[in-house]
């Protein structure tokens, strides 16, 4: 039986050590990728002077919601511009799961122009250059209502890195004050409340 | 040098076992999960009768264009819409890297009713019930022109399935009449140009 003069000790050895890695590294791999859809949580990265990175990949993000004209003054905008909401995708999913954000949540806001006249259209308006990215991000180690506010800026201005708008600026009382959920005003974002099963009054 | 004992031929072999190992598992995950943020192509499904399943995660496609009341009609639209477009990743992948819609692209439009009046909003609207979903879809095998539409409806009507519009929809003329690149409106979509670095006229 020719097979049996492989059936040395080194040859048990090898088996069981190759056996003990798969495992080993079956292990990490699942700890690295969660069960069914979910990726691994993606958090917010600050810099050395604490400012955070607006991340490579937010025009990916998971749409939430759109307006146009939205304005909180008293006097119209003298001219009015879309604004998008994306949300970071695994953040997403921890919220339509479980209708809560999680700590490291980010919702990115595209301030953008409007443009006419591009044909067929012979109506309406579409959205057209990004004019500022905002940032919300939920980090109570940060601020101790819970969320933080960047603004990024846009075209020749744009920022990279930006830090915390400064506990004065009005973002965070009007957020505490009229957000419908957690400082996110999600009577806005129907489809993002939709996707949670949540009703907002 | 006690570290010395060790090293017996048995652990020579064990870490060998290891290395090799590490190496085979490494390169079958590569092998599954393709270099860089490429995922595995997802392409469209059809029932046995040839209708298009509306697939259960477009909500969470990316994001590529936006508008408010564009009608490609005479008249003006007697209720202003919001239309959002939202692109299968893998197909958007793919476009940014080359430019080009490969075979499989799915876009989905999605009509949606306008919303006011919830604060802290003095001015605007925002994009709120979805009223109809519509796809288009690049399939050289089923449509002659590449591309055939969808319609799949919303509200108590929504469907999950859906045939392709006929071919004398008015749909087919106006894309290929209009469409900036390969029958797809190009020129209402901006971010989607920018990310593939092509410029609209």
């Amino acid at each position: 039986m020719p097979r049996q003069r492989h059936r040395s000790p080194g040859f048990a050895l090898l088996l069981t050590a190759a056996i003990v890695t798969l495992a080993v590294v079956g292990a990490a791999h699942l700890a690295a990728q969660p069960a069914g859809d979910e990726a691994p949580t993606v958090m917010p990265r600050y810099d050395a002077n604490g400012a955070l990175h607006l991340p490579d990949d937010y025009l990916r993000w998971t749409f939430v919601g759109a307006s146009l004209g939205l304005s909180y003054n008293d006097e119209p905008p003298q001219r009015e511009s879309f604004n998008h909401t994306l949300m970071e995708p695994t953040a997403y999913d921890h919220f339509v799961r479980t209708g809560e954000f999680r700590e490291g949540t980010m919702l990115a806001l595209l301030v953008r122009s409007t443009e006419a006249d591009a044909m067929p259209a012979r109506h309406g308006r579409f959205a057209s250059d990004v004019l500022a990215v905002e940032l919300a991000v939920k980090d109570k180690e940060r601020v101790e209502a819970g969320w933080a506010y960047y603004d990024f800026r846009g075209g020749a201005n744009a920022l990279t890195t930006a830090q915390p708008q400064p506990p004065g600026n009005r973002c965070y009382a009007c957020h505490i004050d009229h957000a419908a959920r957690d400082n996110v005003f999600l009577q806005f974002y129907p489809l993002l409340a939709d996707a949670a099963g949540l009703t907002v009054d």
